[in-house]
């Protein structure tokens, strides 16, 4: 069905908001339908972004502006990255050129772009929690004429999170919410677990008017069920059985992931147009396996993300030892302790902004009762274009306050390789961050001292502390400033919380230490270092603002940090001047 | 049909394990259940402890041990304090004595105690996960033969990790796990929303094979239940029905509670022995309902304890403007996002340590959207006898990584109300926390200076940065030390976080700065001072040991923690004499 794009954009381009799409004729929605789709492929293949969902998403939002009114009616998208087609269909046209670039559109709802975004999200289960607080509102002041829709992929109510909300809607107290449920039968992968089977069924036993199931991509079908769902006086679920990726043969046809997230990709093919080559997440999977082999007690966990973290290759390889959880970070934590105190060493793969959902199941579940568990944390740091909920900067702050928690931050795969085999050989808590990013160069030690890896060593004017991939950036300023007749030690202690005895030793013996992490800086591992060293030598922290840091290139944001080479250099310059 | 304590305990008496009980001839059985409960009455009224939870699951935990065999088979009991007759029948009675004190009986399972006991946990909702990973783990190596038992409250499956742990449970893999459902209507409050109406039908349509429901005061009628269940080779739940405080008098008359926790008592009136007096608890309720009166846009949410965290007054006076979302911190957090987007000023009230349970949603739901929401900390730091999970100490050091968020730690009762006030002003996040103390003596101002209140001054030595409750045994040190001849001023910043640029200047007029803080030392107040001052003068950092403390007195882990103004004038000592 789906045509090149650069065609005829006719209908599409009469559609300036929700308003044009009501007075549109019935009869030409499957050709807007058609049009959206043409643009989405064309769009999203030139920048990268969420295509497979949105592509499912295009007749129900249709719908769904039809029926409600937007603003007036809240509209939420759960998760946000199918929000594409109702950016499309409420004036943001134009700015798909700029889909997810630095001051470009978001790839998620963002209430600074649009009076139609409600909220700003991005993680996954919130917006029937969401959708129950402005119902909430809307009650007290009297504006119940007011429609709050929550549309929810089945994925999502795999989220502990999305029950929480499903148990107060359905607390009797008739808000009258509509869910519409995008039944896609994916979780990023599969949906798993028992709910997606019965889940109609499940609802209606909660107490929500069930009404469908109904054809998601048959638009008058959806309208009818959404205007039955608006005249209700209490919550009810539209239950919409959708394909990922309809109507774009090379999503339809690559049954893994159904084009979830693309790079920049050729639209006829779908084929990215860069090779990719080796990512650290590659050789991650790979060393896993090569260790399953040996280590018949280790197994796997994954969130819903088997393929992104690179743990497919190993459930592949070891049937049975690895565990897809859903999307639910919390349970993935405490069934691992299960698993761990029944003599398994489990691994956990989570991006590392997603480990803020499991902080009290870490903390508690794992590091106080001392299990063997190795979290692995993938997409650490700065991340690019998902923008400020997507970056992995909380994990090095969190962890820190976690007692006897052991976190290993390699500077290069090699390393990754060497920690991933250290981590997995401790008896208790470990974590592993590393980014998202190519494999990048080698960087060898000059020495090791300590069990500190050196890693330039021309004079004791200043220690850098280099965590994880901030190494190559230290490194380049530790050269520009020996030019310039600056004594630079640059060490990576490889495992950074907690502080090593013998990195407070080294800190010691110059006149200034500056840790660079690519973390936020407030409470993160320089922070540690300071206390370690308490007050004996001067530690300046350099690291990601306290701030959330908006989308862009992942260049260009860890440039505006100052974590580059000039970056770091500029800092260490102003910190001797002092 | 509570008898007074201090009676024949002859039955109770023989069994000193579970074999015992198992030999015990089912005729016996009602009068080991009326021993058992005399047994508890007494010890928990004489110590302070879960008593009305406990009361209820006597006839349960002896059916229990009767069908399935401890240690081989695992139980497990969710949440934790319900399992005090489990310890009891497994050979803990003496231990009884010391319930809950320094070195004694914990009130949780506990692994160090009992190979009866299987996990640490205390924070709801867990066990399912737990049993989980554990029939996982029994599977993998065979030994499915080994039951694994949940014994779930009602209260425990409103928490969202309970969700997704019954969605993995029903995966339809067949692991062999029994859900033993102790569904007594209450999660600390009666339970809330709509999965209590229909939760036989609801796990059954999950997957789960249904029995019951059961009189779970019926000891018979539970066993036999537990015999099918044992037999079935996939997940199964057993609906028992029963009664908080069964059995007490004044357990069951207590229509609010149920004396689910008490103090210690009298055990024929039920009465607390000594009269309590006021706390910061009291002193927050009265002051939120007095802004509730000016501020009708003020809503208040609890996560199923709106008596513990004062807010039940509040729901008194505004009904419609409080909001129990059950055992839901992430839910209580992103729906008052929602009222807050819809003009509303939440009050989210919450214990320090449940704050954990919502880090994500603080992070991305409340202040990346800068939204005006008052989180209420009580419990804040060492809290006492229910040990390492439930001391609030981790809170400043994971709310320092959230940017935009204003945390107010009051030094006492008049603080907090003013802080309170300023609190909900703030058109942003803000949180609060303080102890769970009496409301003690106010600690008046010197002077005000730089936005700091001034507590003590009598030289430019030493600054002491006192955070909330700390400032009492900082104007105690400062004292003492300057009968010594040190020159100490000792300043509250009231705002802790971010660092108020006024700190950072009083810091630099110091040679030596001690910031004392009743959190983790790590990534706490006191780190984040440090990295304000950025090296400029000597930060020495006082807190709780990064490490999971145990249950014990509050003043005595204080003391342990050199958080007392001996402590800490020692530590100031130390530090001005390197």
């Amino acid at each position: 069905m789906a045509a090149p794009p650069g065609l005829d954009e006719s209908l599409l381009q009469t559609i300036s908001g929700p308003r044009d799409l009501r007075l549109l004729p019935a009869a030409h929605l499957g050709a807007l339908a058609r049009e959206i789709r043409e643009f989405l492929i064309a769009k999203v293949m030139a920048r990268g972004g969420h295509l497979g969902s949105n592509l499912g998403m295009v007749e129900i939002t249709i719908a769904l502006h039809r029926v409600f009114h937007s603003p007036e009616d809240t509209l939420l998208f759960d998760t946000g990255h199918q929000a594409y087609v109702h950016k499309l269909l409420t004036g943001r046209r134009a700015d798909f050129d700029s889909l997810r670039a630095h001051g470009g559109l978001s790839g998620y709802p963002s209430r600074e772009e649009s009076p139609h975004d409600h909220i700003d999200n991005s993680h996954a289960s919130t917006a029937l929690a969401y959708a129950d607080g402005i119902a909430k509102a809307r009650r007290l002041k009297g504006e119940e004429s007011r429609a709050v829709v929550a549309v929810v992929g089945d994925g999502a109510l795999t989220g502990g999170l999305a029950w929480e909300s499903l148990n107060n809607l359905s607390d009797g107290e008739s808000r009258p919410v509509v869910i519409v449920l995008n039944d896609n039968g994916r979780s990023y992968a599969p949906t798993h677990g028992g709910c997606a089977r019965n889940l109609g069924t499940l609802l209606e036993n909660l107490g929500f008017v069930y009404l469908g199931p109904v054809d998601g991509h048959d638009i008058a079908a959806v309208e009818r069920a959404l205007r039955t769902a608006r005249t209700l006086p209490s919550p009810s679920v539209v239950h919409c059985k959708t394909r990922k990726g309809y109507g774009y043969r090379p999503a339809e046809l690559d049954l893994g992931e159904h084009m979830h997230a693309i790079p920049a990709s050729d639209p006829r093919t779908g084929k990215p147009l860069s090779a990719g080559g080796q990512t650290w997440t590659h050789v991650f999977s790979e060393r896993l396996c090569a260790l399953g082999e040996a280590r018949p007690d280790l197994v796997a966990i994954t969130a819903a993300m088997a393929g992104p973290t690179g743990l497919e290759a190993f459930g592949r390889r070891f049937p049975g030892r690895m565990f897809d959880v859903g999307i639910a970070e919390q349970h993935a934590m405490v069934s691992a302790a299960g698993l761990a105190l029944e003599g398994f060493h489990p691994v956990v793969a989570v991006y590392a902004t997603f480990l803020n959902r499991a902080f009290d199941q870490v903390l508690l579940d794992v590091a106080m009762q001392r299990l063997p568990i190795t979290i692995v944390l993938d997409r650490a740091g700065i991340t690019g274009p998902d923008g400020p909920s997507h970056h992995g900067m909380w994990d090095l702050a969190i962890l820190s306050a976690v007692p006897g928690l052991r976190v290993a931050a390699p500077r290069d795969v090699r390393r990754l390789r060497e920690l991933l085999d250290e981590a997995v050989a401790v008896d208790g808590p470990t974590a592993l961050r590393f980014p998202k990013a190519g494999a990048g160069a080698e960087l060898a030690a000059v020495e090791r001292s300590e069990g500190l890896d050196v890693l330039w060593s021309t004079g004791d004017d200043v220690l850098l502390v280099a965590v994880g991939a901030t190494a190559e950036a230290c490194v380049e300023a530790a050269a520009t400033l020996a030019a310039e007749g600056v004594g630079v030690r640059v060490v990576d202690p490889r495992w950074v919380l907690p502080v090593a005895p013998g990195l407070v030793g080294a800190a010691a013996a110059h006149h200034l230490v500056v840790t660079v992490e690519d973390g936020v800086v407030t409470g993160g591992v320089g922070a540690a270092i300071a206390q370690a060293c308490a007050g004996g030598t001067r530690v300046r922290q350099l690291g990601l603002p306290p701030a959330f840091i908006p989308h862009g290139s992942r260049e260009r944001l860890l440039a505006d940090a100052g974590l580059t080479g000039s970056g770091i250099a500029h800092a260490v310059r102003k910190e001797l001047a002092r």
